[in-house]
């Protein structure tokens, strides 16, 4: 990877010989943007480009560049490229539209391409990709005129478009590193990552995702990587209207965007949901230390704006620390005698009555930052353009004498009013604090510290490959694609999935007597193919509480089914237990990206209504599937309702981890659900299932 | 009011000696402001400020000032306010902090001020305020030097405070005129918004707002004024700890939250939670048209940036519109032959093979203006500082060519790249168009615009005074304080609430005789003081299916009764048709701010745990009331779920708009639940009540 992004030398095959404003031209751009490497240029008719000297063909070429960039149309890029595998280049970019992006013919070239620079061994970044610019080398492969920051941040952007490259101020802020994968044929985001990864130029990612093929090894590398550098995505295609866009506009393949999120927040990868967002978060975890927790501190110049403070860092999930002494002693007495001090502080009367404001805010934040009860500090502080007003504005020397790093928390600022944007410009390269156009936006950068913080202390996964089952079950020998009732049922139980009590009864006098074991009530069930919506069609009998019931019924359904006929012949009469408790659905699925993924909910409005389901990849711990729980809105329903004893959580979590594994264990299932499984204080029991087997 | 923006004179009181930076000097900010009436100034010991003659005391004032600006102590305003009420001045703006914003003795001050100011017929702004501003005259009461936009925007603003004048770029954008109420302790957001709404300068209203007095005052108002000008709400106080701060900060009541959301949805108020949406609500709609329908046709540089465009339009509730036939006629055969365009229409390789990208985008915009299956137009264009990319920037002149009058569709654009600011100040005059930062925002700008032109509907509010009850019913002569069970449903009737049918039965052979007539199976329950929590006493029985056991249930509670002991008689035994169906809360509470406000729920764990419930301010029509219904969560459940036939819902309405009237014709009562109504297919009864009457 190093060769895409500090090459030696570069070939540039597809360079127009126009150049200047409307040219596009790939040359003049890599010459604007400062590369100190080879640059040669191949070109069928031109003699020079800007001085240049041009080669015919690649095979002409004196020597072997480290990378080739290919610009030509579409239909000449395998010809174009076999050149240069034959002349030694092994490292490509494939500036080219009109592959998968296109149509099928493009999807075609595309495998053509792929398998070709394949048989030499030879990577490919692209097609359809802008390539890579540094910063840092004045290396870059696009079209476009990009400016090169004079001091480069470590700031890396791995993008499967150009558009945020063209537009790194709308998109990330300033960058050190940026990768388009383009249509990603061969190089993608984990090789991108391995790279960045191990970059010292590289403090912190930004990832813009469309899709992903490779979604546990993703997992894996990230919660890997994350525990390094932080790492925020921006994944789109969000919506079925935004997914749908996605497959027209590229090859990938976009999974359910909720298991998305799961699979990120195992791997401790920041989400974002908006180009402005990732700018902020960029901005704040370059620049802060993590927020050890949630009490803050408000400094402002005005109580309205403390209000407002109050509210989003409530929204955050933050709080209002408890006043420091030192503010109480040192800066209430300096104000009018009827202003009393709470946090927020707000200091405008102390800066009336004194005359310098500054000196209130110095102090105040001084004594916050200070205080072990607070963890990490807000100010909120004019800056006006009227020279009036000059001694009321922050500065990056008022800043130094707060000695930031000897506290090492996070101090965050809004500045409000006409002058914002110099103060915020003057202060952005110093170190401990930033600024932002909003209160709003300032919690939310604390609440960003404060999860950040958090997600440190996740295990780091390894979902690729898996390790083995801890408790392996017998494979079955004949799969049939569909299994329903009891069927499924008897499925689970190598699995150790808890079942109800039940008998397959020949006769009524031996269901009585299992009644009588398994104790009232039970249920009577038909059990024969062709039955399986018992209950529609009368084949159940619940709430049987004597052994005169249990015979009576079991002839009863005897009858029933000589009466309704069936070519396939009665099998038994299930007693079962009938047991009362909450219904929960536990389930699995196939996810186009991430693989076998498991989900819980409660049963009934709770999934049908409510959509209150929660999912994450597979398999899982004891611990995460407590996690997963708790986070269903029906939870406390499980912890004891209106005085109702709480359901049994360590087995309904066993049953789940269990249930995990299984999907591990079965490659061939593509989606199964038990539903329900009935949980009271003593237990889970499965009572009905629905599997789903085969490719 | 006039005088409060506009006054031919004003003196100032309190103004001090020193000027220039740090002295908040209100005569050099008046001033600097370039206002052209007469000023006078009154001060104990100057001569001359900044040029101006000094009055020793109002009263030596040769004339009478239409205005006075008072800032002095706290512990001086009684006096000095005396002394120009004598002189006739009848318009006060009080700076001067310390009263009811401080300590109980600013409370008391600040009583006393308002009393004196009153007995003249005088109005006062304040205290603890910094007044008003007028861009367009050039009056400002402020100390701060605020900058005057040379051509004032009609966007005026009411403030609970100071510093959304003082930051205007951050709240709210460049204003006209401003307004702060500080402690409002007279004029306050009634008399503010019947001014503006008279103003012709004013085309649009900002709102900041901590608390509210007059809420349903308000609420009339603001629902007519809202069909002329958009009024746009930034509430804040909106988090537990942010209304705790309201309450120390301003000496103003902070209702509930959910309330202000329901009351400002009633009169059609924007409502926002951020400044930077507030900033962004009025560019939108200040130049923009309402969105008439969901449509949106998108125009994009980038396909990246399209999935994003689907994402946040998904978001908002939008949707993308067909492609336009001329589009696909005109403008895609101009593109490479693989290059196929669909909605979001990708213009990046068009522009390529064409050379001129801004044509195609042109007629790409031009295309979606003019499809009425079309609502609204979202362009996603890149503008770069380089001159090599300067043919691919926007320009006014460019959007000229849009005709956008024609159309009277909105066309917001997202630009991006490092030339974004430049072109986004070029198009701020243009009108018809407007620029956002983000994607994101520019697709919730469309978003506002569409919830905007669908508020338009709502019917104007009538809430203060309220119109006389449909049905009035008599009141109780003697109201306990609170009513439960029997005694709370009869209380219920007169207002037609339905309640199940029941007897209160003095005999076995009498409640087995009603019982007969009810149809079975019937609850029997003892009725007498202090049996209120009956089930728990073991005084309810349920599922009674025979005059046998109606009897002997009967006897069985007549013994309890006797065996628990009672020093109050047994009232009898209550016979009451037992029905199944869903369990419905209905409630009224009192609002701090809105008073009467109608409650609705599912019973049981929607409102315990979900914590599902709707509510709006009584009275409500029927229509309300199903508007209402359907926003619950769990809506579908009273719709019919898993093939049950749908509760009846009329009946259920009329029950609620019922209930809300109830709240209005008894101005006594605090709270009420009614839990359970029981909803069935048949009808809707109430089961339960508890109300709490009383001040």
């Amino acid at each position: 990877m190093r060769a895409l992004f500090d090459p030696k030398s570069v070939v540039l095959i597809g360079v127009s010989r126009q150049t200047g404003v409307g040219a596009y031209n790939g040359l003049e751009m890599l010459l604007n943007y400062g590369y100190q490497g080879k640059i040669f240029l191949v070109h069928p008719q031109a003699e020079e480009i800007l001085g240049h000297k041009v080669y015919r063909r690649t095979l002409d070429l004196p020597e072997v560049p480290e990378l080739a960039v290919i610009a030509v149309g579409r239909d000449r890029v395998l010809p174009v490229v076999h050149d240069c595998l034959t002349h030694g280049i092994r490292w490509f970019i494939i500036i080219s539209q009109g592959f998968a992006d296109a149509d099928a013919t493009g999807k075609q070239l595309q495998e053509q391409l792929l398998t070709l620079v394949q048989s030499y061994g030879a990577r490919l970044l692209g097609p359809n990709t802008m390539g890579t610019f540094n910063a840092f080398t004045g290396f870059s492969s696009a079209f476009i005129d990009l400016a090169r920051a004079p001091a480069p941040p470590p700031v890396s952007l791995v993008a499967q478009s150009g558009a945020p490259q063209v537009g790194a101020e709308s998109f990330t802020g300033p960058l050190g590193k940026a990768i388009d994968l383009g249509n990603a044929a061969d190089l993608g985001f984990i090789e991108a990552l391995e790279y960045l990864e191990q970059d010292a130029q590289t403090e912190i990612i930004a990832l813009h995702m469309e899709g992903l093929t490779q979604g546990r090894k993703f997992i894996d590398l990230a919660s890997r990587l994350t525990r390094k550098k932080p790492l925020i995505v921006f994944k789109t295609g969000r919506s079925e209207a935004g997914a749908q866009a996605a497959l027209s506009h590229t090859g990938s393949l976009v999974g359910q965007d909720e298991v998305f999120t799961a699979a990120f927040a195992r791997a401790g990868v920041i989400r974002v949901n908006s180009a402005a967002a990732m700018i902020d978060a960029i901005q704040t975890l370059r620049k802060l230390p993590p927020l050890p927790g949630p009490r803050i501190g408000v400094v402002t110049a005005s109580g309205a704006l403390g209000i407002m403070a109050a509210d989003a860092l409530d929204q955050e999930g933050l709080m209002l620390g408890r006043l420091p002494r030192a503010i109480r002693e040192n800066v209430e007495p300096k104000g009018p005698y009827w202003h009393h001090l709470h946090n927020p502080v707000d200091l405008w009367p102390i800066g009336m009555a004194t005359g310098d404001f500054l000196q209130g805010v110095l102090e105040a934040i001084g004594a916050f930052l200070a205080d072990p009860a607070i963890d990490g500090v807000l100010g909120l502080v004019p800056a006006l353009d009227s020279e009036l007003h000059q001694n009321i504005r922050l500065t990056p020397d008022f800043i130094d004498r707060l000695a930031l790093r000897q506290f090492n928390k996070p101090l965050v600022l809004s500045i409000y009013g006409n002058h914002k944007e110099h103060i915020s410009a003057d202060l952005a390269p110093v170190p401990g604090v930033t600024c932002y156009a909003s209160v709003e936006q300032a919690c939310h950068a604390l609440g960003l510290l404060y999860r950040y913080q958090q997600s440190l202390s996740r295990p780091v996964e390894n979902l690729s490959p898996l390790p083995p089952s801890p408790h392996p079950a017998p494979k079955l020998e004949k799969k049939p694609t569909v299994l329903l009732g009891q069927t499924a049922l008897e499925f689970l139980a190598p699995y150790r999935i808890p079942l109800l009590p039940s008998l397959l009864a020949p006769t009524p006098e031996e269901a009585s007597a299992y009644a009588q074991e398994c104790g009232y009530p039970v249920v009577l069930k038909i059990i024969a193919p062709a039955w399986v919506h018992k209950s529609d069609q009368g084949g159940v009998l619940l709430n049987l509480t004597t052994p005169q019931e249990v015979q009576a019924g079991f002839r009863h359904l005897q009858n029933i089914f000589n009466q309704v006929g069936s070519s396939a012949p009665l099998e038994g009469i299930l007693v079962q237990k009938q047991i009362k408790g909450r219904e929960i659905l536990l389930g699995l699925k196939q996810d186009a990206t991430f693989g076998p993924v498991v989900v819980c909910g409660l049963g009934g409005i709770f999934t049908e209504v409510l959509q209150d389901v929660a999912q994450t990849l597979a398999p899982i711990s004891l611990a995460q599937a407590h996690d997963l729980l708790s986070t269903l809105k029906g939870f406390p329903l499980l912890q004891g309702y209106r005085g109702e004893p709480p359901i049994a959580l360590p087995e309904l979590a066993a049953a789940l981890v269990n249930l995990s594994w299984l999907a591990i264990q079965e490659p061939e299932l593509q989606e199964l659900d038990i539903n329900p499984l009935i949980a009271t204080p003593a237990g889970c029991w499965a009572v009905d299932a629905r599997i789903v087997l085969g490719k």
